[in-house]
């Protein structure tokens, strides 16, 4: 067995190959002059079982080609099998055709994937779990919640509610709520008419109640923020966030830190760069979670 | 018929598409606030042969995605036909495993390119002929030769020699010379012993001879450059040097300025972006040649 870090997410990486006990594959990987990735693999993997760490996260497609070109490296050179840890996964919030002629690069991404040779991937909290029948190959789908939810666990805050902040994280906030046996509430936005602004509508009953919103991405954390605001605006005493991904791009970091929001508290999925490091958030590592599922 | 250019080359698209006679296709390409790329195919394309023209030059891994993803949305658009015009064929000088556990990263490329749904493939001189074999789909390969030797021809030069820089070249650098009635001469660099310095012996006779350099891509520099300087120190009265591909990353443009090259002829298969247009540069387009294969 042996364990190989691309650039995403080497601290990370040394983490996990800490936790099961070994180091990291001896690898250069770094750019021609012009842009183009060079890969050296520096040591002898033939007939071992190999597994490869790196998120597609910003800048995703360096990262991805990173991927692909060591895979088809490692596959040249004769590994056993080629398992990925892809612990963020980019492009997968394109993963339908919401509109027409539109492309669904998180099936493209796959099928490259495939392509390039991988046998095996380990993945965590894929915005759509569907994208798993994107594979032909076994996927293991690992799951934030335990992470988060225990961190709150810990910080014994009464008189809790989980809140998603959209629709479609009813079930991930269900899943928290029950490990914190708190009740949860839903963020119900909705637009009266065409061109009038979104009505922050809140299912649920937070008056005087601590809030955690929960989501999956926090990307330039509009969504994210405006819930916080509307929930003490609305009455809740105060509001935790958490996500699984911290993608926080754009003016992130800025909405973080102006909004409402007491605590944001994130996985090292996609590293945190050391700019936006900023008080309000706490990373909690996945190393051990991903550890055990190598 | 439909054209469409992704974000390389607009400006050799748009006079492609004037060759043909028709205007480029509408779509905009552009990036999400963390990086992954955004296609938005603004008319109907259903049934139609849809040409896309997009070298995979610098930043070559974000134009490869763009290129994927076109491709993706296009074959979900129910398009009859997706024709890729690649002028540039980027990581085609990973074409072989030279060292152990080296990736192919040319193979690589074509067979994401196959995956993600291309039915036909245009390339200008690709850096390996048997390139094409790696794709199981069709491919155009056409060359730079004739139209950097119907420039040279123009000049009406006196004693021309035609030189390649290396081994690789020489076919190319016969090519022109048939072309131009001249002779060939080939710089044979050697490197006597292990840690000294390289050797530029010159096969042929350059003596008081105007000497035409001929690569296939320059990129930083360093070969032709050198070269041009050993063949005016061995006596020959003028040196130019061309290019099909002016990759022209790092120092390349510091290097020629300060070279005895007397004028650099490339092509537009990769735009040279403003900062690097200088005065011994001259661009020939290959916008006429691709129209002809189209
Ligand atoms: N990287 C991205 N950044 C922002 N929006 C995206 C990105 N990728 C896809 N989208 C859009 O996000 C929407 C899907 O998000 P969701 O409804 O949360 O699954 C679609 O409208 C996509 O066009
Ligand atoms: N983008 C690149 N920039 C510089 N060297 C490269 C690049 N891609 C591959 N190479 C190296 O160039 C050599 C092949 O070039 P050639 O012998 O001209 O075919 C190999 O040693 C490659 O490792």
């Amino acid at each position: 067995l042996k364990v190989f870090s691309l650039n995403s997410n080497r601290r990370l990486s040394e983490q996990i190959a800490e936790h099961i006990g070994t180091t990291l594959g001896k690898c250069t990987v770094s750019k021609f002059s012009d842009g183009e990735i060079q890969i050296n693999i520096e040591e002898s993997i033939r007939g071992c079982e190999v597994y490869v760490i790196q998120s597609t996260s910003d800048p995703v497609n360096d990262h991805l080609m990173e991927l692909l070109i060591m895979i088809d490296a490692l596959k040249r050179a004769s590994a056993k099998s080629i398992n990925i840890v892809m612990p963020y996964y980019g492009y997968a919030r394109q993963d339908r055709k919401a509109r027409s002629r539109e492309p669904i690069a998180a099936k493209l991404v796959a099928d490259i994937i495939e392509t390039a040779g991988a046998n095996r991937m380990i993945t965590l909290d894929l915005h759509a779990p569907q994208i798993q029948g994107f594979f032909d190959i076994p996927i293991d789908h690992l799951q934030g919640v335990p992470i988060l939810s225990d961190y709150f666990e810990g910080k014994n805050l009464d008189d809790v509610i989980v809140v998603s902040p959209d629709h479609g994280g009813v079930t991930r906030a269900r899943k928290m709520a029950d490990r914190l046996k708190a009740p949860i509430g839903i963020i119900d936005k909705r637009r009266p008419r065409p061109n009038v602004a979104e009505v922050m509508n809140i299912i649920g009953n937070i008056e005087g109640k601590t809030a955690i919103l929960i989501d999956d991405i926090i990307d330039t954390a509009g969504t994210i923020t405006l819930a916080a605001n509307a929930l003490i605006e609305n009455g809740a005493k105060e509001v935790y966030a958490c996500c699984t991904h911290p993608v926080l791009s754009g003016p992130a970091i800025e909405r973080i830190n102006n909004s409402q929001i007491k605590e944001l508290v994130i996985t090292d999925s996609i590293p945190l760069p050391a700019e936006k490091q900023v008080d309000k958030i706490t990373t909690l590592s996945v190393a051990p979670l991903i550890g055990e599922a190598i």
